[in-house]
């Protein structure tokens, strides 16, 4: 049948089986400017009780934007709300006010520092649901965690939306947390200080997902980014540690052309790396790429021509920030790093990895959240993504710290399953996973194995037993392995 | 109720309401290669009858991929394929053997040349289906258009699937038609003549969306993508059309600092951005933004200084791809570019753009497609989505090519309606589309606006009414808006 369209074109409408709509006519794109205020904004996004809020933690410890933005919602009266950032820091401790009184009852989302501590005492309406960077990425993709509104800090972003972390006085890295948030939340608003012209370029956040743009004085103090700890210990033991992961890499065979290594921020994987590179330096061979958090240690590999390629989606430290505004090309999403649902991954073909543990256990599971007496005070990063995927995962941890063992019978809670670790390199020598017996046949008379028992043994003897916590039987939270099952229950701390 | 997990540890499973599921064990990830055969790609695939394959078209003239493509799955006896390309060339005519032997019985993508000819000539089992650059990443995002096998050409691959068309002896520009496709279709393979180090950088399409590497000698001659007739006019009566459309431009305000402004790649066109450069830096102001295909004109006018910023997805010739690889801060997708489902689009902000026609008509409607015999012969490329987005869109045509009326009283095709169109300028004057009152305002005095009747009765003047095509009844082609309604019908031309 023939219809007249819009234009006064009869066209059939019915054809070969299939049938179609007529043209109806169009209107032309204004393309205008979506900055508006901050309270504009939350009335847009029609923000009320129980909704679930996303933030990005790039700033780390000199975000202002979580503060800022709780702080509006809170003078607005909304309650009830459920967090969903991707990381705290001790910078967010106005939260725990919010949270007295009702305007946050619940959290999703890696806990550093004080909301940690508090949450762990106080419990929430439901237990702080921990995901690694991978699992958080996956759990936004499939709706397991919907972010109602995504707020989105930007250092620098156009009226239309295009946003970066890239360039502006508060750089601090691509945002690469945020990419899932911004196609998935019902509303995204841009948060930044510095609005530039159209288009912005080094965009990571496109106009096509961005419903607001909210300018604010100041997203955050990015001198804040770098933690204290950011530097390679000086301490000897340590020392030997590190030296002990580079020996085990190399004994495996790990150490060669082409290798693609990623360290944690620690320490001494800080200082393992400034070994392996000195290694790799003394042989004249390069490593292919390194994944994962950079920092200036990394640059400086990649300078001293022993590391050709960087891959990194989040930045440690200012050189970090400075080196990935001028290598776009060597920067990625945390989907394209570790998204679990993905075809494939940035971490999968990961040679090796050196991390740091609060504890570990003689079934190799390993425990980055709590501290021994149970309180919930660190981030669970991407600790397990990268252990899953590394051909050689390395837990680098001293037997015990002052009066406590770190190699104990178990851990007091799992933040990385055992089944995904490989080795644990400690002052007292290496356990290798019993699993692994190709590792084991490969460094067999390279490098001596210790039992992991041993190990456990060798720190109960300094420090005795491990004190048993003082927990409640509430449960206040909840770790998962990145394919959205439990892995570990925290209890509640008593004071 | 507790459960143990897989590392024995006893959680609870319900808790404040929800339920969860134990950790189960994981296996290490391996991050093994991924490039095979061409024949083990397809049987991977499992490539049959009634498939939909999907294209893009960066490559050009210079394309061997497609042709390559339809050989291999011919040759293993597979029939009645869709084929889902971004555009077809001259290059691309071996595809009517193909459809003769029934190997491709639908097309839906545009067709530039040979198989747009055969195609209208002889009609496929279902309508050739035209939808511009904005209107076909809109069908895949819905799945009005769904790739069962995505065959994505990268001039650069690791053996993950991380792919380019950056780098590279066969370097084209970012690959940026084939995003959707690669999170949409079925199967992914990215076709290669490079294999590089992982992790490859600049990657447009990432690992975590590739199912198959697929190594071939070549993938094409990239000298190929510019087009012959990529040049600046020297016909005086082409580069006075050129003059009135920047004189235009400037009556109407539009010539300013900051302005976005797209040039189509026809000579005119071209012209017409010279002509605007040279008055940019005449005047020392500079446009904030070119969209859309990059040539070594506006490369040009980057670096005179009269162009602040390159916002571009495609590249129509070899200094735009040397440029490009250079610049990707300023490299777009298409989703990026004209998705019409996204909340912006890169030209919602265009001020104004110049592009060519088949024919014009005095609803100013406008053809892209076919020839005024019926032949369909031409791209329907992103001309309707810019028409839609620019604040002035101008159709730079004359009013009659040879013995053929070009503004006429009814175009053979719709391509882009009325509608958005706002003036046409000729070498006989402009007419404005009555619709645009502000604009005729604002011109007037400044320029002298023909009647678009007037346009056309001096065009019949020169040439008479124009011949009506030898066209029987069946329909063997559909331009579609970028909504996915129809704008027209295109009947089989009778030989």
């Amino acid at each position: 049948m023939k219809v007249e369209t819009f234009s006064g074109r009869k066209i059939e409408t019915n054809i070969a089986d299939r049938s179609f709509e007529p043209y109806n006519g169009a209107k032309k794109y204004s393309g205008s400017s979506k900055v508006i205020s901050f309270e504009k904004a939350l009335q847009e996004c029609k923000i009320k009780d129980g909704m679930t809020l996303s933030f990005h933690h790039q700033l780390r410890n000199g975000d202002f934007v979580v503060n800022l933005i709780l702080d509006a919602i809170s003078n607005m009266g909304v309650k009830d709300l459920r967090i969903a950032q991707t990381a705290f820091f001790d910078v967010h401790e106005p939260v725990i006010e919010h949270i007295k009184n009702g305007v946050v009852t619940r959290i999703e989302g890696s806990c550093n520092g004080p909301v940690g501590d508090y949450c762990c005492k106080n419990p929430l309406e439901q237990p702080v649901i921990l995901r690694s960077h991978g699992g958080r990425w996956a759990a936004v993709e499939t709706g397991e965690l919907h972010p109602n509104i995504a707020f989105i800090a930007a250092s620098a972003a156009d009226i239309r939306g295009n946003a970066t972390g890239l360039i502006g006085s508060s750089a601090f890295g691509n945002i690469a947390y945020s990419g899932v948030d911004a196609v998935k939340a019902d509303n995204v608003v841009i948060v930044t200080d510095n609005i530039v012209d159209y288009p912005c370029y080094f965009r990571d956040i496109y106009e096509g997902l961005v419903d607001y743009v909210v300018e604010v004085d100041k997203i955050g103090d990015p001198n804040k980014i770098v933690s204290g700890s950011l530097k390679v210990t000086d301490d000897s033991m340590k020392l030997s540690i590190a030296r002990n992961c580079v020996d085990l890499m190399d004994a495996a065979g790990i150490v060669k052309e082409g290798m693609i290594f990623q360290a944690g921020a620690g320490g001494i994987s800080l200082a393992a790396i400034k070994y392996l590179g000195e290694l790799l330096n003394e042989r004249g061979i390069a490593a292919g790429s390194s994944t994962g958090g950079l920092t200036k240690y990394i640059v400086d590999m990649y300078h001293s021509g022993c590391l050709k390629q960087i891959n990194t989606c989040q930045c440690f430290d200012m050189e970090s920030v400075k080196f990935a505004s001028k290598h776009p090309e060597f920067l990625s999403t945390i989907g394209e790093y570790s998204n679990p649902l993905a075809k494939g991954r940035n971490i999968d073909r990961l040679s090796t990895v050196v991390l740091g543990a609060t504890e570990v256990d003689t079934s190799f599971n390993v425990n980055v959240n709590t501290h021994s007496d149970g309180r919930m005070l660190h981030g669970i990063g991407g600790h397990q993504d990268v252990s899953t995927a590394a051909n050689l995962s390395i837990m680098a941890v001293p037997v015990f710290r002052k009066t406590n063992p770190i190699v104990r019978e178990k851990v007091t809670t799992i933040s990385t399953p055992g089944d995904v670790v490989d080795a644990i390199v400690t002052n007292e020598g290496i356990a290798i996973n019993p699993n692994r017996k190709d590792l084991i046949e490969k460094i067999k008379g390279k490098i001596e194995i210790v039992p992991i028992e041993e190990l456990k043994n060798i720190a109960y003897s300094e420090t005795g037993e491990p004190n048993k916590p003082n927990l409640g039987e509430e449960i206040v939270g909840i770790t998962k392995f990145m394919d959205g099952t439990v892995l570990d229950n925290i209890y509640r701390v008593l004071e």
